[in-house]
């Protein structure tokens, strides 16, 4: 029987969803602006429900292909239980998505209105149209995972529901990032580099394509890849709390205590939202951040209590236990909080690195490149030894089960997280929209303003959501051995020097290397052909680049959307047979060394990509700024290159690697009943 | 005893050093030409002797101060005989750099020179001219490793002189690397970006120190970096056929045997020489590779004979042993030329990636940087399949011993690889010899050719590089570990889920993206000090740009000699700190695992890098060919973009990352000694 405090945990999850809905409505009743403005947004609205739902079609499609292979994973046994969890994880997720979004949308021209009666107006819609997002996936997610442990006490069905969330994710993620910057490449290029045209100017036939990218790509992408990693956290922690040892010593209180601590998460989240809320004055980047660490202090806190609670259950009879994981939860939250403040260092514009690499665009675009590109190998380096550090304390203080205590308590604060995530790309149309409304300076001021606190904030979000992908796939792998062993199978070999296991690292290692390579080159490609596009209506219609002729922003919509699509096709199927394929050919221990060759190439090449693209993008806005000659100096021109480069870089290859990671490892999860019928799990190849 | 055939082995060195040494006189002996092409020759010359002496000076102090490190690491007991071979090592190493780029200095004025009597005769100066660096490497390095394994019949004195070749290894290549770059990037970005100059052209100030570059980085670095590989294969190989197993099997055959392999890979090589001689008619890059595959199949004959040779040994009691490892080392082989047909696949401008890339150049700077970084992540797949296959395949030949084979396999016809990749540099400085020495355009025109056909050759050669010291660093993976054990320490602990072990890989993975990031950072900077030279120079002389006064050439190879060596600081202690501190700290499973991790990151961004790299510079040299409007075009300074951003990744960072690895292996075994002291080899952090 689980421990009755688990009913705490819906409560609270509840609450969350209601609080959403609550924000949803604020929102929507806010003043949407005047006609050009509404028409604007209406745009933006139509392109991206337009690429929501041919999007959730072709979803709709896989999910039920997979669910077929769901039930049939264990034949001749049907495997209806993690069906249904399958099935359910996955409309979880785009509930979560499809609301978010749907917010998104209608928040940006509201916020564009209340900049009118000044900052802090225009702040509040902002920030609550963003955490709307961070509520409802902290709700969906944890709720769905908890609902479905108290149903059926077993993590084998959360780890159905945890695989649903990763193929929304995937999805959502790839999709949307190859989406946004399709738009964002194509409109930079042409309208900066071709025309002179300034941001967002609404003769761009790809200015709206651009705005519905960052709901799609920055708000639904991103809540959906939180989504995943926060549930497979939680799922890692649940199947290590269940391990024999445990269960001896606390009952279910181990199982139960990654859901307890999360719902402490999702209170120091929302006491965050009401923070930032009450902080914000004229600094808004100031009161996210402030939010973010103050929640941070405050899960600590309530943890604490909690833990304590937990403690007085008559089942659990090694206290020290509890706390030694509530500890190794805080080593991981510091780990995300070394990991976000390197990522600001290094792509903050009054830090070395940007600075420098700005500079570097005076002597041309290939050393703007090679100086960008050097700095993102070298961030690189703390957030790993921050990672080691976390790791190395919460095995200490808690063994394996530790690790994934530490992805749990990084992840905790996601509600946060995601809130301030969802805040940019509303603040970066809402600054479009007042452009393009022709509202006055003051008001284009202020939503500026608070686009720029969105860039500084994301910088230290996304730097969180790398590390805790990490932490997490590493929690994944020690459930995946976990599951292995209790499958009975007893020949896993795990030493390095076993060659399969170097076989597997070295073919998981490829991985983030391929998928990177095919989101980079679709983003390109599609660019190629927006281009062209654009190209095409600038000759036949010269009235638009003069303003008296609309520009056809639906065909620049429509490339972007099935450019997006047809380009998913390819990573996902690798990103799913990758793990398969190794387990069938090479065995389990193959799969498991797998995941560490993704792990060490993946978190390289996304720290890497992430960091690198973020400061050519803030060099470039340091150049705008007036530094180095400022706009249209050649080094303005080096450093929108560096910008171009970086933006597949930082929000499609880079942050998709996260959910790559999480799709493989419980890919992997998912069939050992396959690796196991083959041969024992020692594979079809056995050396 | 060791077998006597390794007398045989001697021999074929002595053969090898003596034909290095004929060749060399028939370079000497040609006519250097004329006077203007002697004064660029000697500005050559004199410049290399410069950037050599000062290196080997810095060389001499680093030299001994690790060597008495290394005389103290069993402290209490002295080290004698491995500090010995320590400087042993690495005075073979820097005797044949020095020899090779010796004549490498020669040879380029006089295949100029012979140019005007056809493409054989220029191309039989250029070629000898190279093969004198391909064969007083295999001479040098085989011959050091059987002398000091007949007299001491011991594997750790065979460690010492790897670790020496690969202190000099890890100097020439980072060093020559830094420096031919700088050079390379300075020269093209004024030239060719600013001041519309041919290339190579004598009005540039940095056109001298471009084609110094050349010799210190192309002949000298890549000698000494394949010589370090090469001994370090050997080195792994011996020290896993010293195992209880297989002593009592063949006695001390196994132990010998790689050096017979290699034996026999010399005399392939030597017949490979002579092939490319006989077959070169008017296509020298046919005969290159026609070279490189008949000594591939050669080896294999020749090794088969020896094979039966040594089954006869009275020694050897299990015959099979002997023909499963020569099988393993065709493997290795075949891994190789997989390995080499990729990279020509990804980089020349016949093939439909490099023409790609080219394409991508007519949107614009960016996206011939994002479409080449795309190729290039794709380009890692093939080849780490193809490691994986001849991994699996050795490991079922031999074991593990049998992936070592597999190594020195792949490198055994490092002669033939060698002698193609010095034959590059001699006929790209004979190149702008014969322009600056206002040769004959049919001249100019075989310079041309023969220079296209070294670049050809060097894709395929480059490749087979990064292979083999993958290979190599697994082969050292094993035979560290197996040190390990002979130590006496029971409790090293392999597993994955050993947290030691992630924490380990983790270090270990990120060390070749710093190291990365250091050499780019410092060829970008040192690039910037030199354009600020050339600025100079062209401000306070304008004579210099109309052709009336010469240009200050010493002042720009001051500044990239001076450069290289500062910049080398950090590399190489990072190189040699980082194993040992992992090991200090968290034992003796962490440094098995670290090189694991630099394996893995270090093989996708060397393939990455530099198969990016040479992409970029041929989609460059598909343009000036006239492709996508050729010379002058926007395409084509999008695609100088590319090419001046692909040379520290090809030509700087990629190929010394190879050195890395091997430095790292030989590092983390030497160490053993104090690992083992601290904790008996569980480090100071136990957990």
């Amino acid at each position: 029987m689980f421990p009755l405090i688990l009913w705490f945990v819906l409560i609270a999850c509840i609450l969350s969803v209601v609080l959403a809905l609550y924000l949803s409505q604020f929102v929507f009743k806010q003043d949407p602006g005047n006609e050009d403005m509404k028409r604007v947004a209406g745009y933006i609205e139509v392109g991206a429900k337009a690429f929501i739902k041919r999007q959730y079609i072709t979803l709709y499609i896989v999910i039920a292909f997979i669910s077929i292979i769901v039930l049939f994973l264990k034949y001749p046994i049907l495997n209806i239980t993690q069906m249904i969890t399958y099935i359910l994880g996955a409309s979880a997720s785009a509930f979560a998505g499809w609301l978010g979004m749907k917010v998104g949308v209608k928040a940006n021209t509201r916020t564009a209105q209340a900049s009118t009666k000044g900052l802090p107006a225009a702040f509040n819609v902002s920030f609550f149209g963003g955490s709307v997002m961070g509520l409802i996936v902290i709700g969906a997610a944890l709720g769905g995972v908890t609902a479905i442990y108290m149903i059926t006490e077993s993590s084998n069905a959360v780890l159905g529901f945890s695989f649903g969330a990763s193929t929304i994710a995937l999805f959502m993620k790839c999709g949307g990032g190859i989406y946004t910057k399709t738009a964002d490449v194509a409109a930079d290029l042409v309208g900066k580099g071709e025309f002179d045209l300034p941001e967002d100017d609404s003769r761009n036939p790809a200015a709206v394509a651009d705005n519905v990218g960052d709901n799609v790509g920055d708000i639904a992408g991103m809540g959906a890849d939180l989504f995943d990693s926060y549930v497979a956290s939680i799922l890692a922690a649940i199947t290590l709390g269940g391990g024999a040892l445990l269960i001896a010593a606390n009952g279910k209180m181990m199982e139960s205590f990654p859901l307890i601590v999360s719902a402490c998460g999702l209170l120091a989240s929302l006491c965050g939202i009401v923070i930032v809320k009450k902080m914000v004055k004229d600094n808004p980047g100031k009161a996210l951040n402030l939010g973010t660490y103050s929640a941070s202090g405050l899960f600590i806190l309530i943890t604490f209590i909690f833990t304590y609670i937990c403690s007085l259950d008559p089942m659990v009879t090694d206290v020290s236990l509890l706390y030694r994981n509530f500890l190794a939860g805080v080593c991981g939250l510091g780990a995300g909080v070394i990991i976000g403040i390197t990522t600001d260092y290094y792509t903050n514009d009054e830090k070395k690195p940007t600075q420098t690499i700005a500079k570097s665009a005076e002597s041309g675009h290939a050393t703007v490149i090679l100086s960008g590109f050097a700095y993102g190998l070298e961030s690189v380096a703390i957030p790993t030894l921050g990672v080691v550090i976390a790791m190395a304390a919460a095995y200490y203080f808690g063994g394996y089960y530790g690790i994934a205590s530490g992805s749990v308590g990084m992840l905790a604060i996601i509600g946060t997280i995601v809130s301030n995530d969802a805040y940019g790309p509303i603040t970066d149309n809402a600054r479009s929209i007042a452009e393009q409304g022709h509202l006055s300076e003051e008001a284009i001021r202020i939503c500026d303003h608070l686009d720029s606190a969105g860039n500084t904030a994301k910088a230290i979000t996304k730097g969180f959501a790398i590390g805790a992908a990490t932490l997490t796939v590493l929690g994944l792998l020690f459930s995946y051995i976990e599951e292995v062993k209790d499958a009975g199978i007893i020949s896993i070999a795990l030493e390095i020097n076993n060659p399969n296991v170097m076989i597997g690292a070295l073919i998981g290692a490829i991985m983030p290397a391929i998928f990177s390579s095919v989101l980079v080159k679709s983003v390109q490609k599609n660019a190629e052909l927006m281009i062209a596009e654009i190209h095409r209506q600038f000759k036949e219609n010269p009235g638009i680049l003069q303003g008296t002729v609309p520009a056809d922003y639906a065909k620049c919509i429509d490339i972007a959307t099935k450019g997006a699509l047809q380009k998913l096709v390819i990573p996902i199927i690798l990103s799913m047979i990758g793990p398969v394929l190794t387990g069938i050919t090479f065995g389990v221990s193959a799969v498991a060394a797998y995941l560490v060759g993704t792990i060490l190439t993946g978190f390289m090449l996304s720290l890497l990509m992430s960091n690198a693209g973020g400061a050519w993008d803030n060099a470039k806005k340091y150049i705008e700024d007036g530094h180095f000659g400022g706009k249209g100096t050649e080094a303005h021109k080096a450093s929108i290159t560096g910008d171009t480069v970086g933006d597949p870089f930082k929000d499609t290859a880079g942050p998709s690697i996260n959910t790559l990671q999480a799709v493989q490892g419980l890919t992997a999860s998912m069939f050992i009943p396959i690796f196991v019928q083959i041969n024992s799990g020692l594979g079809l190849i056995k050396i």
